[in-house]
């Protein structure tokens, strides 16, 4: 049976070409960095070639670059890090309600370290109001994160215009954007936006597990929250994963290189499949899901499905891969904090699928999905009323 | 030119095995094993296959298993989460003066949140002794850390009788060892030696960069230092690198395997490059050189050489890589506290260089790096009279 891997905001397969420079370099350039003869120089130097291809990607400086072991551990040391460095500022934060667990768990933990946390609700369509942005901000806020792209139902942020707010209000207030949804998959300019701290995760580009980044604009200061051998100019200590950086960067410039293309084509399957969707009876797009929304990902609810799982299994069953809830929040399946902050009604909560594409989605894989979904709804419906 | 690798303590060749089983797992078993369909169980299936392997090695539960992503953050995990769990009980630590500066970076850290940390001196075998330790105890002492085998020169620490000691003056005194040299190297036991939390890296051992693991015995409280979606039971959160995981396992399985052969053939082959060293004029081997010793790391230190540098880069020229220092305390070359706490005499400090053999090392490569070494002493001392 062939395999349709709909669960790319999961993860995503490793790009051959990404896993053939990591065979290499864990075969032949294998050295410390740390190390002052040639293998270590040759590893070092892959460590700066994926600083290279990444900062092309962002427009940013190469220095403005920390590697970490994925995207949690750099939300970790921007809004920890972050809030720990300069909480003589002030010991308020914002973030919105709808954050990856990485974020509002480190914001959970500051809490429990005296800071302050304002939550910003969202709309029906999952972005937060400027307007409560604009309320929440006061003279001790020191960070405000907000992401980029929801991993649930792909809703973009106002991102620029959250930027521009917050720095007109104080221009010394960190803005740290969980980029882990976009990057690769949307334009990411942290100047622009004025952006202080951005997340990017490997495996969410075709890239390798255990292994992200974290943007740090010139003249941030960070508290580093792995002490050791000083790496990474003392913000991340730890021997280099240089297959891992060095496959990161890689995907980095495949993920970028023709993305404008890439998301033409992303944006045109996603107006297939919603359509598809639409045709269905009893399933609903949440959010938006066109050019306003992310290329990657639909979320669909169902009406008379008592439990999401049932569809997802019976998808799995004719090959088809898609998530219900996120998949980054593990084993413990809770009530979605994005659906319910969307205002979805009761009955969907645990009746919704995302479906989340990468660039080797085609369009017959989306007509095959469309079309086990009609069959599976009318199977579980005419069981429901038997 | 044929390469020479004798820097196998800073890091070593991923073996081809472990390669393999990755780039499957990279290629089509990439799913997130939080992902509730077959590709997520296959993936989780790998972790716990790696958690078998592992577990198997040192007799110890697989659920005593947490991965990281280095023994940087597996060090501390042990050590900073082991003091902040624990805190109500005293605010007293203890490790030796020696340690990776992964241990004595998050010792500093507690430092600065108000615990009292003990260093322990070593002899000139660099190793500490169970006198010091013994007074060193007392009732608010939550938790003494003591690596395995130093990674400079190769001492290996008096382990059972530290836990044994630690566990006598008070069962509730965690006792971490940090055992990234010794972990695949020497035989490791836990349970035997009362260790409560253990340290191993897998690029230690042939396996990957950017994974490690913590043993944690049953019952040990940890305070998680990565807050986010709550993978391996909320003490590690973040996608689970798989392929690393994985690869990790295998490592150690194979690094295991047969370790009593391996440790022989090591312990011949260090015994043989010893006794060359000893026919160099002015070459010194540092601390115990046999069975007393790692089988691995031998430690040597030249007359009238002013900076190990120097030697290090002339056989480079001749195809071999050996470290000066650590490797592990990144690019900044500071005195080694190892060299120092043995009572190396001063001009020693800086004339130092590590030879760190691996399972590939062969009785030719050492034949050829010891005379390479005899012919580079004789042009450097011939050159520094002229």
């Amino acid at each position: 049976m062939k395999e349709i891997y709909l669960d790319n905001s999961a993860t995503t397969k490793v790009h051959p070409q990404v896993q053939e420079l990591m065979v290499r370099i864990m075969n032949e350039e294998y050295g410390n960095p740390s190390s002052m003869h040639k293998k270590g120089l040759e590893a070092g130097h892959r460590i700066q070639e994926a600083k290279q291809r990444i900062a092309k990607t962002l427009h940013v400086q190469e220095r403005e670059l920390i590697f970490t072991s994925c995207g949690t551990e750099a939300d970790n040391l921007a809004i920890i890090g972050g809030a720990l460095a300069n909480q003589r500022a002030g010991k308020h934060l914002i973030t919105s309600s709808i954050e990856h667990p990485a974020v509002l768990e480190s914001m959970k933990a500051l809490t429990e370290l005296g800071f302050e946390v304002t939550y910003l609700p969202v709309d029906e369509n999952a972005r937060i109001r400027l307007g409560d942005l604009e309320a929440a901000l006061r003279p001790d806020t020191i960070l405000a994160s907000i992401m980029y792209v929801n991993n649930e139902v792909g809703s973009v942020m106002p991102i620029s215009e959250a930027g521009a707010l917050i720095k007109k209000k104080n221009p010394r207030t960190l803005f740290h954007v969980d980029a882990v949804q976009a990057y690769g998959k949307l334009p990411v300019r942290p100047k622009t936006a004025k952006i202080d701290l951005l997340t990017a995760s490997g495996h969410k580009i075709h890239g390798p597990k255990g292994v992200g980044f974290l943007y740090v604009r010139d003249g941030v200061r960070l508290k580093p929250l792995m002490p050791g051998g000083g790496q990474q100019r003392g913000m991340r200590s730890g021997t280099e994963n240089v297959p891992g950086i060095a496959g990161l960067g890689l995907a980095a410039e495949l993920a970028c290189k023709n993305l404008t293309e890439d998301m033409d084509r992303l944006y045109g399957l996603k107006e297939y499949f919603v359509q598809e969707i639409n045709h269905i009876q009893g399933a609903h797009v949440n959010g938006f899901a066109g050019r306003d929304s992310a290329p990657h990902v639909v979320s669909v609810s169902f009406d008379g499905i008592d439990r999401s799982e049932v569809l997802l299994h019976g998808l799995e069953g004719r090959g088809i891969y898609v998530s219900s809830g996120s998949a980054c929040a593990s084993n413990h399946p809770a009530i979605s904090a994005t659906l319910l902050g969307m205002g979805l009604k009761r009955e969907y909560l645990n009746a919704t699928l995302r479906f989340s594409m990468s660039v080797f989605t085609t369009r017959e894989e989306l007509e095959y999905t469309a079309s086990a979904l009609r069959e599976l709804l009318l199977t579980l419906r005419r069981f429901r009323k038997g």
